[in-house]
């Protein structure tokens, strides 16, 4: 039950005027370095210009890959790795959000890989090897970077698919809470839930996880429930940007999952959503999450529900547990739909049940979805159709 | 405010049956292992042999440093070094608790020394290189086996001094639950007060720090408190035994601390307690830390106080903040003195104010202790006289 092996070397530079470190960071694995980019919000908030200053005062060579889509594209994973063989590139340098730093990170696994590398990303071949990551991070969202973690998508067969590789873990990571603070009220929201959801998945777990692991993963969803409202309203509160930065990281890297025993829910339910509709995944996740509470909370897992009631909403410990899990439900209602103000449901976002069959069935592979409670495709679509 | 280098690149094998991997962890760094144990305890439960049985069938050469001291002597530092320089040693293997683990931090420095090692501990000379050290750890209270600090005893003067140097952190570190069943409750009392006052020296700063953060130490605190109890009644308890032992590395490797912006309080003044009386530290912080905070606690600090009690002891919001932080010392008093058994006073120990002047004096360093609330060496005198 408490097995498991914790490694997690990234280092990280938090806070403000630390981006001077990053030339001599670079300069440790080689001199042609690829800058990663999207779709240029890095240039409208100067760090762009910063980090050209600081490649070039440690005189490295620069190479670039911008454009890199929100849902990144294994189109983008295959010209960059086609940049890094071509260029001998030493390492990668990813400046934006998770998907960024995703596509960046299979860039790194598919320059050592001669077929197709989406190959890799579905976990046809290994990842054997990839080049060193460096990250700079401009959103709080998905962990990437301090994860194993990469989410790639393709749009000729409609699939997102996640992939784990420790050779991917980034090297360093570069955390300015004022890299966040242009970040829309939206986007901020969306970001938030994708960590309170990554929280989600990891504390609704089969079995009791470690004591000590849930009262930090009840402190990071308290931290997501105070500061991302704040900094919806006041976008420049550091205060409120350097918790959820941190939070971003903690949530997803390991570090809270040591004692896991099972697999996610909401987020392969998800992926069929965004892969479908190319909607924002923290969006997705803020509609699906509560649904699939209701759906499965019962008298076997109530006690988890109990718990999170308690230690994150304050609910009263007095009140019977089931009177607790309604209320928990509730209260993750009201802060998503009230609080963060995002759209409650699909039909909303002009979906319907068109494709509701196919996603089930990829989102359980044919199968069961072996979560916090297992379910069959039968049931996906139960919860899709909850979101209507 | 939130600006820190966060970089713990420690290997964990946490729980049991991960003593198969200690061979291919000590390949890494060649072929001759130095294991430095104590007073023989750890052949009474059977890990010596599994070790040695590792080390001979990964065809690694075998040397031994035993009789490391519960409060680690200078001498033994000299003595290991002696070994390393002799025997071309390649990694060390500590075998034990924060005792043994600290003094072979020591060793890997000194070995890159010429000069007295205490110089390196006293901070005359600067440590800029160690040798690789992977340890098993064997009782929950330093931290030592994934923090970057030691403390040394020099009997010749009464000195007991912590040195720091990322040069020393353990590589890699084994953390069985299983091997700290055997630990008495004594022992398991004072380890487990020591991990508790290593979070309350970071809890109990001058500035707010990340709230994130916070909600991590009150939860580290939480666990210590539910837990340490269970483990001293049912020592093969090995859900409390795995909540305090990764309890004990996350207190003080750096991480919860990222923000601290003064220094710690307890310890120092505990260290000459245990360099005069050869006391256990635990013992001596369990017997300080709330005297001192009787002594510190005023309108200016009181808030900090509050949400201790509160979101530590549960103590009801709604009173007095006043009121909440003298509840939530009493309640510190009643688990350290009640629930854990510790002595309560210095005078229990046979320990009269003979020395406080010098103690106070060495603990202040002839000037001011800048920790939570700067303290002069009156201050400190009084603390100790609140402790007879």
């Amino acid at each position: 039950m408490y097995n498991f092996v914790y490694n997690i070397p990234t280092k990280i530079y938090f806070g403000g005027n630390q981006i001077s470190n990053l030339g001599k960071e670079l300069k440790k694995f080689g001199n042609r370095v690829l800058l990663c980019y999207g779709g240029g919000s890095i240039k409208k908030i100067g760090l762009y210009d910063e980090v050209v200053e600081e490649i070039k005062k440690a005189g490295l060579e620069l190479f670039e890959l911008n454009g890199i889509e929100p849902n990144p594209r294994v189109t983008s994973v295959k010209a960059g790795a086609e940049i890094c063989k071509r260029e001998k590139i030493d390492v990668l340098l990813a400046v934006g959000g998770g998907s960024v730093i995703d596509c960046t990170k299979a860039i790194g696994a598919a320059t050592f890989y001669d077929g197709d590398p989406w190959d890799l990303v579905i976990g046809k071949a290994k990842i054997e090897k990839a080049l060193p990551l460096v990250s700079i991070l401009t959103l709080s969202a998905t962990g990437s970077e301090m994860d194993i973690f990469g989410v790639i998508s393709n749009m000729d067969s409609n699939d997102k698919v996640g992939f784990a590789s420790k050779e991917v873990l980034p090297k360093v990571s570069f955390l300015d809470p004022k890299n966040t603070f242009t970040v829309s009220p939206y986007q901020t929201a969306c970001g938030s839930v994708d960590i309170l959801s990554h929280i989600i998945e990891t504390y609704f777990n089969q079995e009791e996880s470690m004591y000590m692991l849930d009262t930090f993963m009840e402190g990071m969803m308290k931290t997501v429930i105070k500061y991302a409202p704040i900094a919806m309203k006041d976008p420049k509160n550091e205060e409120a940007r350097a918790n959820l930065m941190w939070t971003s990281s903690w949530a997803i890297n390991g570090f809270v999952s040591a004692c896991q025993t099972c697999t996610w829910t909401c987020h392969p339910i998800e992926h069929q959503l965004s892969a479908y509709y190319d909607i924002t995944h923290g969006l997705g996740l803020g509609i699906l999450t509560p649904r699939w509470m209701k759906y499965i909370l019962d008298e076997t897992n109530v006690e988890r529900f109990y718990n999170f009631g308690v230690n994150v909403f304050g609910i009263d410990k007095n009140l019977e547990s089931m009177e607790v899990a309604n209320k928990s439900i509730e209260m993750l209602e009201k802060f998503l739909f009230e609080e963060l103000g995002l759209k409650k449901h699909l039909s909303d976002l002009g979906i319907d049940e068109t494709h509701f069959e196919i996603m089930a069935k990829k989102a359980c592979n044919d199968g069961i979805l072996k979560g916090f409670k297992p379910l069959n495709q039968k049931d996906i679509e139960n919860i899709y159709k909850m979101c209507l």
